[in-house]
């Protein structure tokens, strides 16, 4: 199947079918990919929880609207952003560039500059908000391979987030619960299997310059 | 070539090789995959601008602080997104799920009504985020379809956006420019083709729960 028509035949489940869970073998390239995603200045300034235990998922049901989804998932993805990048971040960031690519510091410094400035500047509401946006770029890749991987999955936003930080043993000083991702099989019953997609035409949607 | 080896040779390339355009044949499927991508609410808020143009990108180039992506690259794509969600934009919206889906308006009043529910508590600043981070998943969407057609990439999102909008005729009441995705080919001579990807060890990105 080529990715036009796996992306096609992605929606998002609002039923899964909780008999079959989604094997290590088809999980593990969906998270290489979300390993692999670009960020800005590659800082990664995210984590990725992956829940597989169905007592957490059963603990997080109230942090959802709708229930369905987590409490039919195999696997709940969730993903964490940064709410600061500490010098102590970017310490360990540099270091591990330096060890990966063998580059001498001083070749660095520039690079190391150039981020200081650049984040410097933004207000923490702006900071938030770039590492939110580098954490979509994740979901994105996230979704694509799950459809390629024949993984169906459901992105969700409107979730409880300070009751998923307490659940999850986040420090919210530090982090936020940014976005998430449920992952299974969806339910021969999914009311929303048969829907046609809906995307705006090409020419609301696309402009040539 | 599987997706993960083509993930693994994207990177964010610094200088694209001029000679060689991104052929419309490559290029459609990689803005289809940008269609394609999930949106919050299903409601796209943002539209996807193609530059082809040398003369446009031409002009663009004061807007960045390194002139070397935009003056090499084959397509500049240029994403925007929306500062608001207009009643008459969820009209339309809601419209073109009847033409599509045949589903009887008043069928989707619920969910009208929960999306003008939830859109009239976000303030205007959180309303901007969350129409960007929709935006980042299109853009995450088409650097994975460009890895797969073997087109390079290069998000860019430091740049000067209301030139960008000046030059571009966007109007910053309700729009803005979000992020910007370079597309070509490698040259032979860009110096961060040989360097190994940094990512962060599995150990701090991922935890199994």
């Amino acid at each position: 199947m080529n990715y036009i028509d796996a992306l096609k035949q992605r929606y998002s489940v609002k039923k899964f079918n909780k008999e079959i869970p989604v094997s290590r073998e088809n999980l593990s390239p969906i998270l290489e990919a979300g390993k692999l995603a670009a960020s800005s200045l590659g800082l990664q300034p995210y984590r990725i929880l992956v829940v597989e235990s169905s007592e957490i998922k059963e603990k997080l049901i109230p942090a959802f609207g709708n229930p369905s989804q987590i409490s039919t998932c195999s696997h709940l993805i969730v993903l964490i952003s940064r709410k600061n990048i500490e010098a102590h971040y970017l310490d360990g960031y540099f270091k591990h560039i330096t060890e990966v690519r063998k580059t001498p510091p001083e070749i660095l410094a520039g690079f190391r500059n150039s981020i200081d400035h650049h984040l410097v500047n933004l207000q923490k509401k702006e900071l938030e908000s770039w590492a939110e946006k580098q954490t979509y770029i994740v979901l994105g890749n996230l979704m694509f391979a799950a459809a390629l991987e024949k993984v169906d999955s459901c992105p969700m936003e409107g979730f409880d987030a300070e009751l998923m930080a307490e659940i999850l043993d986040i420090d919210s000083e530090k982090e936020k619960v940014c976005v998430t991702l449920a992952l299974g099989y969806r339910a021969d019953d999914d009311f929303f299997k048969t829907l046609e997609k809906v995307r705006k035409p090409d020419e609301k949607l696309f402009k040539f310059l």
